[in-house]
């Protein structure tokens, strides 16, 4: 099967240099989208990305999305969307990833100039965006020459579509993609987002759900303005005292939601899925690295990835109004809003878990008989996201795995949301992959980002691989 | 009685324009000692001060307080000490007050210039300082004015404390004047401060209490860095879930303590102190317009004072290391630290306070059963202070407010504290008075801060009234 791979292999090798070469120059752009300051180099870099593509003989346009919601000065950078191909009998698979990058400031702590890549002697590549996500970007691009340099076929036609507001809510892009699902994307046979990690450090993963997100706040308001709790102390009542009440009705401390009825919108786990678990390369080591403490909820790691990728979560994230500074302030407020929110799986539908969530803040807030006003509400809100891991889209993506890293990756769901996956799905009506390229301990919005040298250049691999086996599957 | 007074009065009143130019020049020097840039204005007022005194022949010392802490690149503004008289025969009688103000920029909401003294055709004198400290400060100068003009006889010694810190803590005020108990201060048969306000807008008080201070911060802990609750949400034990509970079990909706053992600390109220609160000037009018709402605890005026001034009363103020910010963030805060403080009455004292609420508070954490890490802690406590105001020093005050006001004053305490006045209490061992001269809506510390020209000329009458009756009273 995929009989040319070897010779694509045989030139990512041997063009790895150029391809470091080529990540060292997108790094050296801060293309940082939350900084107004550096939105010109945000489109420079979008530029950079058309220019690499048009040089290679793709088809590319730099699509404007418009002003920027709330801050109309500013033009949001362009979608790049590019085309490699055009034949009627190849499969056409749309790949994402953005270009723009988390702020970085050497004095945040890093270890090098976030601006410059910087590669160690343990092969670790540092420089903001390496690993999210111009490195799987850039894998595409690397992809695409090193079929041509090797003489190989290209399996399929490819359609990019390359953001740079990720890192800033994706604004515009929806609606882009909604759009284009019926014009640019229209041939799509399947979807791939590379935009996420592997679980650890060693082995590739398949991501194939997403958790949602229901974000609350709860305002309880009382006096017409802050008090000083010398004179008011004991004749007024305190919102701060109703609110921490509410709020310590939500969750326990092993992570309990208390909602009544929340747990009855949870898909049952089934006999099957829970031997999933035990095969996934994790332990609770892993965990205790991440979380930088032994302060886990479970002591297993079966129940831990169910309790991140198939069970809801309710966090408390703080209190707006009340005094958060260092020090001391003898402050009575008088409107404080607390915020929640809740991971959602399926089959939790947004407005049944409001109902819910209203229902109970509603009911723990009449208890108190307080004569404050409250005001629970959502801030936003988006959907769980599961895909069917059987589908040939990720049986190929197994095989490539299969072949470039000699083992089966693990199948995998994410704690977290990337909305823009849903989105393709809804609007292509195909089949999405999460095909990450870097590991877990990548540092992703983080000090000293790195994406390792191997991810990097046996990604490359991947993603070619990838496509190889798209062609060669069956339908299904 | 005080034969000579209606000759001081009616100096007073002849004199009243220059008074309030003397108020004019005062608030003109934006003395904010919590501004470092404003720091030359600090002592650009304490000198006009010095100079005021030295012109009606006081004997004035500038003394130096040294580096301010924690920032040694600034001089703490000079405590201006005056001596007027010095007739053995005479009682001695200290008055403290203060020359620094709060900040005040105009874009905060003032209605005019904060720093130009802007009169209305209600007689409301408005500017930052105007009643809090100024006006009181400069009325015992022209008290001395008056007397001169007047050509009557001074009738005490007068010793005077005037510091430029007040608004930041008083840095280095504490330490002086206990060295100076026995120095400057060492003839003082009484003390009167001037720094508070009416309850209400028509009846002076005397204030013979103040309530003290227990502030602490529980701080509670897991995670080494805040996590990403998508991806740790429902697998890590959250400080933030503890915090609101532990918090939630300090106090009820209607102020009820629910430390055990703390109620038990509280001096029981007499019969006879009962009797006291129907008669003070007060209504929840009052009370729901300062609240700017109707949410009181209690729906009667005897209750509420007695709430607010001889019960001690549990406030939340926050949460540091929360999200705390406008708009959506999904942490989960690593460490987070709740602040609370507890206003304490006779007869709690602070060691014992403390004792119950380390008990309860690492108590319901226990409840909890959470790996995360506890420590509660004292920021810092300030004692309540309970004068008699049967001493002869209530009494001349008492006296003059019938003269000057026509009316018995109602003898009150605060809920808040005055640090300086426990202070001088334990520093010179002599009894404390507390003589406001504004009212209960000259708004101190907020914007549009205003005293009523009515206030300033019958207090300026008043403060000399008092010398006058104290120096006709038998000793007690």
């Amino acid at each position: 099967m995929a009989p040319q791979l070897d010779s694509y292999f045989k030139q990512v090798d041997g063009l790895s240099d150029n391809f470091i070469d080529r990540l060292r120059k997108a790094v050296a752009i801060p293309s940082i989208s939350a900084d107004d300051e550096r939105r010109p180099d945000v489109v420079k870099m979008g530029k950079f990305l058309a220019s690499e593509l048009r040089a290679l003989g793709a088809h590319v346009e730099e699509r404007p999305l418009g002003k920027q919601p709330h801050k109309e000065h500013l033009e949001l950078p362009p979608v790049i969307v590019a085309r490699y191909g055009n034949d009627k009998n190849k499969r056409t698979i749309l790949v994402y990833g953005h270009y723009d990058v988390q702020p970085a400031n050497k004095e945040d702590g890093w270890a090098t100039e976030p601006f410059e890549l910087s590669i160690d002697d343990k092969g670790r590549m540092f420089g903001r965006g390496s690993t999210d996500d111009k490195g799987p970007v850039l894998g595409w691009i690397n992809c695409i020459e090193a079929h041509l340099k090797a003489g190989v076929d290209f399996p399929v036609n490819l359609l990019m579509c390359f953001e740079g507001m990720e890192e800033y809510g994706s604004e515009g892009l929806d609606d882009f993609i909604t759009a284009e699902a019926k014009g640019f994307f229209k041939d799509a046979d399947a979807v791939c987002i590379s935009d996420n990690y592997w679980l650890g450090t060693e082995k590739p993963c398949l991501t194939y759900g997403l958790r949602g997100c229901n974000y609350y706040s709860i305002a309880i308001s009382g006096p017409g303005q802050d008090l000083h709790s010398g004179v008011f102390g004991g004749s007024a009542q305190e919102p701060m005292t109703d609110i921490v009440r509410v709020m310590g009705s939500l969750v326990d401390t092993d992570g309990n939601i208390q909602i009544p009825g929340l747990k009855d919108l949870v898909a049952p786990v089934t006999e099957e899925e829970k031997s999933l678990y035990g095969d996934i390369s994790y332990t609770m080591d892993n965990l205790y690295e991440s979380l930088g403490s032994k302060t886990s909820i479970f002591e297993d790691k079966e129940r831990t990835l169910m309790a991140r990728w198939r069970f809801p979560s309710l966090s408390l994230h703080g209190i707006e109004g009340a005094f958060s500074a260092a020090g001391a302030k003898t402050v009575i407020p008088a409107k404080v809003v607390g915020k929640f929110s809740i991971r959602t799986v399926p089959n939790m539908q947004i407005d049944e878990v409001n109902e819910l969530v209203y229902k109970h803040v509603k009911a723990e807030f009449a208890k108190l008989k307080s004569k404050n006003t409250l005001d629970v509400s959502l801030q936003h809100a988006g959907m769980w996201w599961v895909a069917s891991p059987k589908h040939w889209n990720f049986s190929a993506a197994g095989k490539a795995v299969e072949k470039v890293w000699g083992v089966k990756p693990d199948l995998t769901r994410e704690g977290g949301s990337i909305p823009v996956t849903l989105t393709f799905e809804q609007a292509t009506g195909k089949n999405v992959l999460l095909l990450p390229m870097g590991s877990s301990t990548d540092a992703a919005h983080s000090i000293n980002e790195k994406l390792d040298k191997r991810n990097y250049i046996e990604g490359i691999k991947l993603q070619g691989a990838y496509l190889h086996y798209v062609a060669e599957e069956p339908l299904s």
